[in-house]
């Protein structure tokens, strides 16, 4: 309870307090609320002090982003399996959507309640927030590997578009998970499924020059509304002219690659 | 404050304490919060009894519903000047979605703090719930009557769910709307005239057949996984087989048809 720095700053152990504060903390906000769950009973609970606490999450806010984190973590190994055997773009598509609800099933109640702090997109919990781009790109990388290992190909010049689109659908699906309380999540397991099917064939239709433009003036007009998107859609730019200087983005580690037009 | 009938039933009168009592429940619920505002503190408040305030409104959703009907009427007013002079259908559609961003404007404080109670698809004061159908079909009305005197001509096989698709999209704008802060709603405003364009280039795009499958497929997921669309869908489907028996659908009292199959 009294402010002490950690005393052990060495990786597992540190980890593994990490992890300790981050698993306590999520208890907490299941079973009290967001709102009401201070650091000072984080730390409590977890048995460390509230010097501590901040050290590792320099807020409450820090805390959710490392929630999102972990989910993204935890979907991205769910997601191998399908993404390394499948070249169906619907399958691939709706593997990574299901893989998704599988992960966050344990988080629903939470979810639902949480849902008032994130659901405004100024707030730094907001999915579309600045703050959460670190996590966004997470998920949006694995949905640019959805489309990369498909057998359908994409115009080179969407490349980039699809996955914020495939990005925006999924947190459409998120939204309607928040809300579901059907059996097994059944109903939010048909909107991946048939979502995923609507998606893929709006993708391979975009071999149409025709449809084009609307795919990119849809890109920019969430690019420009969304509070984080912009700068996501300019760094997306300079990659694009910039071509392989191998910036780093730190977590995530996803990357590189681009290859142009 | 005691439990007697309201003293007047004739129809201005009723009218104009209808009104008192909506106009009263509005202010105590921007001021107190809807949660905390009862039916006895909007009946003190409008100096009625609150026998009478249960006589014109069975509950709080009711009020709700009272709104969204004022809203809705308020709104089919402000647009007849650009529906009955204009015949692009960007304009018309971008007119309609301008004209409610001015109506709702004096609400946009209510709506904030309203809006994690009407989020939940399931609640009764959600815009997709069985009880804001009546409230739902007049907004679909204006979309179809924005598509019905437009230039531009729309396949017979997709008039009915355009006009529902239209009135989603509407819903993404007033969720995009709910958490603007920008002054004079500026990033709403250009929501609305940017999605009406790529609304409309869709929509001129459904000339190719090839397009046509997507629409359908897409209303009928929302058809199928929004708790209040179902029944909307079947009463279209049973008008469009049933047509031209005059249906009259006045505030509230839509209705009737069915016709089954």
């Amino acid at each position: 309870m009294t402010d002490a720095q950690p005393t052990s700053k060495s990786t597992p152990k540190s980890e593994q307090t990490r992890t300790l504060i981050l698993e306590t903390a999520l208890g907490l906000f299941r079973e009290r609320g967001y709102d009401k769950t201070t650091m000072r009973a984080i730390a409590q609970e977890a048995g460390v002090s509230v010097g501590s606490a901040y050290y590792y999450f320099s807020s409450k806010e820090h805390l959710v982003q490392g929630f999102y984190h972990r989910i993204a973590a935890e979907h991205r190994a769910a997601v191998r399996s399908v993404l390394d055997t499948e070249t169906s773009l619907e399958k691939r598509f709706a593997g990574v959507l299901l893989a998704w609800l599988d992960i966050a099933e344990p988080y629903h109640e939470f979810a639902a309640q949480f849902f008032k702090n994130a659901a405004d997109p100024e707030s730094p919990l907001s999915p579309f927030s600045p703050e959460s781009e670190p996590a966004r790109q997470e998920v949006v990388a694995v949905h640019r590997e959805v489309l990369a290992g498909a057998r359908t190909k994409v115009p080179a010049e969407l490349e980039e578009s699809f996955p914020d689109l495939m990005w925006l659908s999924q947190m459409g699906l998120v939204l309607y998970w928040v809300f579901d309380r059907s059996q097994g999540r059944e109903r939010s397991r048909r909107l991946a499924e048939r979502g995923a099917r609507l998606t893929a064939r709006g993708i391979v239709l975009s071999r149409f020059r025709v449809l084009r433009p609307l795919v990119h003036d849809l890109h920019d007009l969430f690019a420009d509304l969304l509070p984080g998107m912009a700068q996501t859609a300019a760094r997306r730019k300079d990659r694009r002219s910039g071509e392989g200087e191998g910036e780093e983005r730190g977590n995530g580690g996803r990357e590189s690659a681009g290859s142009g037009r």
